[in-house]
C-alpha cells in the first residue's frame, strides 16, 4: 500500500484546451483508482501520431489530457484489481484485455469487446466518470490512458506488468506504435527465414514492420514511401531496398512484381493511404503471398481490387495493435528487447523534459525523427 | 507394357464441333503418349460446370474434345514417365504439379508453373500438336484433359495414382468440383469443431464447402443460396441453416452478422457472383473471421469493401483446387472417401451410359441434381 492510495493527487499534466493548440503544463487532481482500476505513476511517455489527429481534430472532448504511448509504476490499486501491485512497472495501453469474451478467448483475435480502443470516450467505464479534474472541472481521459500527465487512472485490462529491470525510457515506445507494426510482421504477416517482404511506409510503425522482417530473418525488405529522405534510416531497420512511389507513373504492385520476379512473399501497410493499401496486396506473389494492413484510411476510401488476385491464392488480412493482446503478449515484447533481439534505440530520435511536451509535436508535424521519448522527471 | 502401347488407337469420343450443340460419338484416332505423357482408359467421367461454360463459349477451339472429371487406368507411359505403371488407378486433373518450380516446392500454392490450368491451349505442352485427330484432322484437347474420351492422353504431371481398390465410378467427381469445394474448407478455410461457417452456392462445390465444415465438425452451416430447391438436399451436407438472397431487401452479411451474434467463423463463396464475394467477406466475425473465395466471377467485377472490415483482423484468401496438388494431395482424399470420412454418394444424383452423354448437358442446363456419372462401359 502505498501512502498516497485513496488520496486525491495533484499533479502536472499537460492538457489540451482547444483543437491545434500547443498544451498548457498545470496543475490537475488526479481521483483514486475505482474498481478494476489503476493509479500509475508515469516516468516516460512519447508522442505518436494518434495523439496529433486527435490533438488536431476538432472533437466536443476538450479539455483533454492526451498520450497513449507510456511506461510507470502502479502507485495504487482500485477493489478487484488482483494480478498487479504497487510498485510494479507497467506499459499502460489504449486498448485492453479483459480476459472474459469472445476476443480474448479467441487464439488470434485482440479485439477485446469491453476494452477495445475508444477515441470518443473522454470518462472511465466504471463510472463514465472523468478521474481528472482542474478545479473541480472535469477534463477528459484520452483512449483510456491520457499519459501526459505524472499521474493517470487506466482499467487494469489496460495495463501490461513488464519486467522490472527493462529500461522505462525504452520500453515506454512499446505500448503503441513499434508493437503494431512489429507484430503485423512477426504475428501477422509471419515472413519465412529468407523471404521477401514489402513495407509500406517508412515512419515508426512501418520501421518496426521491417524491424520485424529483419529479426523473422527476411533476406529481402523493400521499403516503400513517397519520400527518400527516410531510405538512409531505414537501412538500420534491416531495409534492403528501396521505392519512391512519386518515382513511378505506373502501379507500384507492377514495379515490385518486376524487381521479385512476380511478386513479395509478405507485404505490410502502414500509410493508411488507400492506393498503398491496394498495391500492398496486389504486389505479393499469388500461390502463397499474404498482405497485411496496419494503416488506417479516411473514412471514405474503398479498397477495390479484381476477384482473380484474391483468387489466385493471395491472403489479405488486417491487424490491429500487431494482434499483441495487451496484458498477455507485451511483456514478452519487453523481453525481446531485453534479449537484445529487438533493437529500440534506433527508433528514439529526440529526447526532451516533460516542460517542453509541445516540442514533440513540432517535430512530429515537420516530419522530424521517429520517436521522441518525454521524460516526466527532469 | 500393353499390348496397345505405341500405336495409335481408335476409339469413340464425343465431339464437340460447334459451340452449344450437342456432342456427336464418333471414331476418333488417338496417338501415343509422348514425353512424361500417359495415355490413359478411361473408366467413368462427370460433367462440371467449366465444361458446360467452354462448350457454350464461342471460341477458334472447335473440334473439340471437353471433360476433366474421370477416371481411369493407365494404358501406356512416354518417355521419362517414371512414377506411374500401366494398370494404375488414376484421376486425370485439368492442373498439374511439375513438382519442380516455386509453387510446387511451396509449402502451401498448387498453381504449378508448368501446368496450370490453361483454358485456351488446346494441344499439349510436349510438341504444341494434339494427340487426338479424326481422317488425320486434328481435334483440340480441353484442359489438358479430354476425358469424354475412351482414351486420352494427359501431361503426367496432371495425373494423380490412387487407391486400386477405390470405385472409379466414385471417385471420378474427386478430380474436379468436390476437391475443389471440399479443399476449400479443410485446407483454406480451417474452421475449427464447434464453429459456424457460411457457404454461398449450393451447387456441387458449395456442398463440398459444406461437406468439408461438416468432416471438421462446425457445429453450424448456414447455406446461401438463391432458390430454396437446393435447401433440402442440402441438409445432407450438414447445412443447418438457410439463407435465401432472394428474400432480403439488405446486405446478406448483416442478416448473416444478426443470425450469429456478429458474424461467422469462416465463409467460403462458391458461385463467383461478386454481390456473393463482398458478403461471403463481411459476412466473418472480427477479430477471427476468415472467408475463402472458390468461384470465378465475370472479367469486369470487382471486389470493393471499406478497408475497415479488413483492419478488423477479418481475412480474406482465394484457393484454386482447393489448395490441393493433384498427385502429392488427391491419393488422399480419395482415402478419405475409403475411410468412410468424405461421402460422395450423395453428390451422385444421376447415372447415364457414354452413349447418352448429352442428356448430362441437359441436366446441367435445367440445373437438375448435382453430379452426373457417365460410364464409358455401358
Amino acid at each position: 500500500m502505498s501512502s498516497t492510495a485513496g488520496l486525491i493527487l495533484t499533479c502536472k499534466a499537460a492538457v489540451a484546451w482547444e483543437a491545434g493548440k500547443p498544451l498548457i503544463i498545470q496543475d490537475v487532481e488526479v481521483a483514486p483508482p475505482k474498481t478494476m482500476e489503476v493509479r500509475i505513476k508515469i516516468k516516460y511517455t512519447s508522442l505518436c501520431r494518434t495523439d496529433l489527429y486527435f490533438w488536431e481534430s476538432k472533437t466536443p472532448l476538450f479539455p483533454r489530457i492526451f498520450g497513449h504511448e507510456a511506461a510507470g509504476v502502479v502507485e495504487s490499486l482500485g477493489e478487484g484489481v488482483s494480478d498487479l501491485e504497487v510498485g510494479d512497472h507497467v506499459l499502460p495501453v489504449f486498448t485492453g484485455e479483459c480476459g472474459d469474451c469472445r476476443h480474448c478467448r479467441s487464439d488470434v483475435s485482440n479485439m477485446c469487446d469491453l476494452l477495445r480502443i475508444n477515441s470518443v470516450r473522454g470518462v472511465m467505464l466504471a463510472d463514465g466518470q472523468s478521474r481528472f479534474s482542474i478545479n473541480g472541472e472535469p477534463v477528459n481521459h484520452f483512449l483510456g490512458t491520457s499519459t501526459f500527465s505524472e499521474y493517470t487512472v487506466v482499467h487494469s485490462g489496460c495495463v501490461a506488468k513488464i519486467n522490472p529491470l527493462a529500461p522505462l525510457d525504452k520500453v515506454c515506445i512499446l505500448s503503441c506504435g513499434v508493437s503494431t507494426g512489429l507484430g503485423a510482421t512477426l504475428n501477422v504477416a509471419k515472413p519465412e527465414r529468407g523471404s521477401s517482404v514489402a513495407v509500406f511506409g517508412l515512419g515508426a510503425v512501418g520501421l518496426a514492420a521491417a524491424e520485424g522482417a529483419r529479426i523473422a530473418g527476411a533476406s529481402r525488405i523493400i521499403g516503400v514511401d513517397r519520400s527518400s529522405k527516410r531510405f538512409e534510416e531505414a537501412k538500420k531497420f534491416g531495409v534492403t531496398d528501396f521505392v519512391n512511389t512519386s518515382e513511378h507513373d505506373r502501379p507500384i504492385q507492377e514495379v515490385i512484381a518486376e524487381m521479385t520476379n512476380g511478386g513479395v512473399d509478405r507485404s505490410v501497410e502502414c500509410t493508411g493511404n488507400i492506393d498503398n493499401m491496394i498495391s500492398a496486396f496486389e504486389c505479393v506473389h499469388d500461390g502463397w503471398g499474404v498482405a497485411v494492413l496496419v494503416g488506417v484510411p479516411s473514412k471514405d476510401a474503398v479498397f477495390m481490387t479484381k476477384p482473380i488476385n484474391v483468387l489466385n491464392e493471395r491472403t489479405l488480412k488486417g491487424t490491429f495493435f500487431g494482434n499483441y493482446k495487451p496484458r498477455t503478449d507485451l511483456p514478452s515484447v519487453v523481453d525481446m528487447y531485453m534479449n537484445k533481439q529487438l533493437e529500440l534505440e534506433k527508433f528514439i530520435t529526440h529526447r526532451i523534459p516533460f516542460s517542453e511536451i509541445n516540442k514533440a509535436f513540432e517535430y512530429m508535424v515537420k516530419g522530424e525523427g521517429l520517436r521522441c521519448i518525454i521524460s516526466m522527471e527532469d
